[in-house]
């Protein structure tokens, strides 16, 4: 699915662009493309009525999990490929100067990692998830009296 | 395996942990906390050596998708749950003040979306993905062509 949208990112629009891209069985592609139709992901367009072929294109939907990709990109880049041999360069169109890491930031602007953050439930918190969280909490309580 | 690393994130550890919150198949979880482990985003972790039990902790690579896993919750909180639904707050520890949205941004700073981009081949480029983005170069000198 991940590969899918990675390549509809790319400008990637037919069945048989995808295939010939993925490799993947016909079934399975033609089955993860319905899902993330169903999905509102991406939309099934007929860009010409004369003819009979489909695109699937991203949906506003879809082309909001950009930062969500480019940021997979980017750790590809870092941990799979390593650096000077990235496959693929992200370029503003108009500059065409690469494009800036994708960071997650406090509110001031300053870059936060994974140890910076806490979680807290929000309006829409099940009870699994305040559980989840007041185990967690508790968690970093225990932490921080160790040693 | 994406909702393994949510929950990693948000502190899960042991195997247990996992299996009561994600209500998988035993075998299921068990193969992809493997899978986590093999590719170094997972590390298995004896935390106490006279207590057999391991845990599962993120590695650096792991800590690294960070900005991926934020970029998806936020995606989630506007296109699956909705304003004023999201089930999870996302807050920088000392000030507990909200995270920013993730974004993609230019070197300036502005913020792009997809369609402000281009791509182009990296130092590690495959022929495959050359000639994929030599097509889509094409087709966006076609799509300027038409009225």
């Amino acid at each position: 699915v991940l590969l899918i949208l990675r390549d509809a990112f790319y400008g990637v629009r037919t069945f048989s662009a995808f295939h010939e891209r993925l490799g993947m069985a016909k079934t399975v592609l033609s089955d993860r493309l319905q899902r993330l139709t169903d999905r509102g992901i991406l939309e099934r367009v007929q860009p010409r009525p004369d003819v009979g072929r489909f695109e699937y294109r991203l949906s506003r939907a879809g082309r909001d999990l950009f930062p969500v990709l480019v940021a997979l990109v980017q750790w590809g880049d870092r941990w799979v490929f390593g650096p000077g041999r990235e496959p693929i360069q992200i370029l503003d169109r108009p500059t065409r100067s690469p494009i800036q890491k994708v960071e997650v930031q406090a509110r001031d602007g300053h870059v936060l990692d994974a140890r910076e953050v806490t979680f807290a439930a929000g309006p829409g918190a099940s009870e699994a998830t305040r559980a989840l969280l007041a185990k967690f909490d508790t968690t970093n309580a225990e932490r921080k009296r160790r040693p």
